[in-house]
């Protein structure tokens, strides 16, 4: 068995995206349960300078197919940024983890030394593909899935590290 | 180049440690303009069943040195857990660094192959190397600088996720 960037970067993500999927679902009964308006999450956020809930939860998905698509060198599908209910996170989430599964795992070879230039606002990143993903892609992923996570405990939805983790994979 | 599941655990591990530490030394600069007891941020949760700031470094010092000891294939060093204080958290990720950077490269050879067995408090988890490292303790080791990140955030320390990402690499 070899180690390979595929093994790092799909089923990974993949596997987030879904716990991050059934922590939007625990968050969705608290607000029903509750009868709380369902905007007092999307636009919650930690500090006021923040980028709220949804944006969390955009940015956790543009990095996984940005990553995916970059490192098998396709073209990084392109998707609005106009979700404003729980339902229609789902949607993203769904059509993230769609497009990762689109990739064939044998277009992914080579790419830790693929070069990858990532044009940011105030300068261009370059990287190899290994570097890329594993000092970028990933710790910017879990940042994002994170700081969602943070927001809705901080909000009292009950979820525990086991969601994060397992999600539903293991219950 | 081949990529190595050292290649995505040390040094990843190694730089969000570092980027941590720049960001505790901006807390600690943040608590001392505005004396500000430091116990305000250190004792700081989301919410008031999860563990405080100092447990997350804790955490997330102890996901490092258990992955890369565990993948390596030697005894993980036990720290004990008795730190008060930004200096003393400083100290614990630098012995963190120093764990890393004491096992050589060739240790990591085939750990992706490795059976890794986890004794949790109600069950034992086992995977293979490479699922562990990429499903298990990366999302842990990033889920624990990410909430201490947010908790230093919520606290209105000047942060940024340049600081999270890059810390003191890039500035």
């Amino acid at each position: 068995m070899t180690f390979s960037i595929h093994a790092a970067t799909v089923p990974p993500m993949r596997l987030m995206l879904k716990n991050l999927s059934a922590i939007l679902s625990k968050a969705q009964s608290h607000v029903e349960a509750r009868k709380i308006d369902p905007a007092a999450f999307l636009a919650s956020r930690l500090y006021p300078d923040m980028l709220p809930f949804v944006a969390q939860i955009q940015i956790a998905s543009d990095t996984a197919k940005g990553a995916a698509a970059r490192l098998a060198g396709v073209e990084i599908p392109k998707f609005e940024d106009n979700e404003t209910t729980f339902a229609e996170l789902q949607a993203r989430i769904d059509k993230t983890i769609a497009f990762l599964d689109s990739l064939p795992e044998a277009q992914f070879e080579g790419a830790e030394s693929r070069r990858i230039t990532l044009p940011l606002r105030t300068r261009t990143m370059e990287f190899s593909g290994a570097e890329y993903l594993t000092t970028w892609a990933l710790p910017n992923f879990y940042f994002h899935v994170t700081t969602a996570y943070a927001l809705l405990r901080h909000g009292g939805v009950e979820i525990g590290k086991t969601d994060f983790l397992r999600g539903s994979v293991v219950s």
